[in-house]
């Protein structure tokens, strides 16, 4: 029996550690190939687009199908312009078993989770300090999934928008953090170890010769052509380089403007996978370059709906 | 709020001849360039496979995603290896307004449509007896779809297997019909002056020189690559050559076979729109090769959708 589920029923089975673990399995079925995953399919309208994601992990029980939209008249009328549902299907049956309507949030939760697993594997032991570059959905969730890999809880938030950050603070810091907000990056790059990258910029935002020794960068922002918030030369003084997609992130990820060779960059699967691509010491400095992958949506529809069931 | 209806409901709103002419009209929006579809998602399994059609009618009020999948293995455990699903979402707001859980009685449905909307501009005025090539799904479907089309209720039917050509005899004069059965085409060609074609076949059945003047044929069989029901010389004897899709017949339906200009072939759209394109006495022999259409899913979603709501 096919059963909907909306996003109040959603959020609360929603287990910010039990899904980081299950977004880092999810990365090493991706490394490992064992996930099948067909182009994205796109359907345009003259203000709006829908993008559809499916695919599946082979000898799993299920497939999923994500519909995620943008429909961006929709805040005229009080709606959000964002919108997005998973599809559960039985891979033994081909019946719906589950309509997540879960309106995008269990792809910014997805999305954030990577942060986390990245975070968990390449950030030192030891952090002062967590930077935040942008004051989004993103900048929030990502912090939010971080306090499962890190006991730090100081932040500085780098913004352009004073109202922004302070509103920024204001909710963050009633989450357990201690936040400072800034508009001059190199606060971040002084100050953090820990460092996520959340804006959709097309120029970078930080700098090579602002990078001190023992730091981690994850960039989530780039997700499409033209977007950019590393400065190239950053993956060159990277000890580790890591992608999502290897394929993803040198075709439109930060990784598209870095002059490095594919074989050294490790997928994030691998480095989960496998201690020796793991950081050794707090002096290395390491690099994500994290642009979203069809693996993350299955697994966590997967999820949510066995939990829901 | 997003409803989901199941098969029993979806059949109880279904009336052949409304559905008959939102088809109808479906092609003409095609025909015309109205109608936005993109290119077919598909997923494959080891036995199974998954495909994804989306698109919809510029300036409507809907667009419509159909996820129809076929598992081989189903029927070892009891259930049908073919199944199938509309979702109907908001043009204007992408809001997921319904989930028809069809089980992919509405694809056979618009297919037995388009059938009779062939039927209805081509087929000749007078009817003494109808011939059903096949006794399959379609077969059945598109006989009773007929009955729309034509006063005629005259049938014989074509198959191999005397025990389902029987079955078909029993089932269908249940609905109507005086139905007769052969194991020989020529009994169809010499009787019929219409004909539907509903077979998998991959070498043709029907040759040119058994066509009399004053036949309609409609061909559905052929809808991938390698199928082919009707001699290719067929289509060199017809005044009228119609397809749903142009790009679709010319590629893998019955006329990717056939050695005939693409300007002579009229689509099934503008055969509705335009008198023109119409059959002009019961002397002509037409053709019309339909391979299904995205617009149809989108047509009957909608349909359905407003008649349940």
């Amino acid at each position: 029996m096919t059963k909907i589920y909306n996003l109040d029923q959603i959020k609360e089975v929603i287990n910010f550690s039990e899904i980081i673990e299950i977004i880092a399995e999810g990365f090493v079925f991706y490394s490992q190939g064992k996930t099948v995953v067909p182009p994205v399919g796109y359907l345009g309208f003259e203000n709006a687009d829908v993008h559809i994601k499916y695919g599946y992990i082979r000898d799993d029980d299920f497939y999923v199908i994500k519909i995620a939209s943008g429909f961006y008249e929709n805040p005229k009328i009080g709606l959000p312009s964002s919108n997005g549902l998973m599809l559960v299907f039985s891979q033994k049956t081909g019946e719906l078993l589950a309509v997540l309507l879960d309106e995008g949030y269990l792809t910014d939760i997805r999305t954030a989770a990577a942060g986390a697993v990245a975070a968990k594997y390449l950030a030192p032991k030891k952090i002062d300090c967590i930077g935040i570059v942008g004051c989004g959905i993103q900048a929030r969730l990502q912090l939010e999934l971080l306090k499962e890999a890190t006991e730090c809880r100081k932040v500085i938030v780098w913004g352009r928008n004073h109202e922004k950050l302070n509103q920024y603070q204001q909710e963050m810091s009633e989450k357990g953090f201690e936040i400072e907000t800034t508009t001059n990056i190199s606060d971040i790059t002084e100050n953090c170890q820990l460092i996520v990258t959340t804006t959709p910029a097309k120029n970078p935002l930080i700098f090579a010769d602002q990078i001190k020794k023992g730091t981690h960068i994850t960039a989530v922002g780039a997700d499409a052509e033209g977007k950019q918030e590393l400065e190239a030369k950053i993956f060159d003084l990277a000890d580790i380089v890591v992608a999502d997609s290897l394929a993803q992130c040198v075709d439109h990820g930060d990784l598209s403007h870095a002059n490095i060779a594919k074989e050294s960059i490790i997928e994030l699967g691998n480095v989960v996978s496998n201690p020796d691509f793991q950081r050794k010491t707090d002096e290395q400095i390491t690099v994500a370059d994290l642009t979203g992958v069809a693996v993350q949506d299955i697994q966590i529809a997967k999820y949510v709906y066995q939990k829901l069931k």
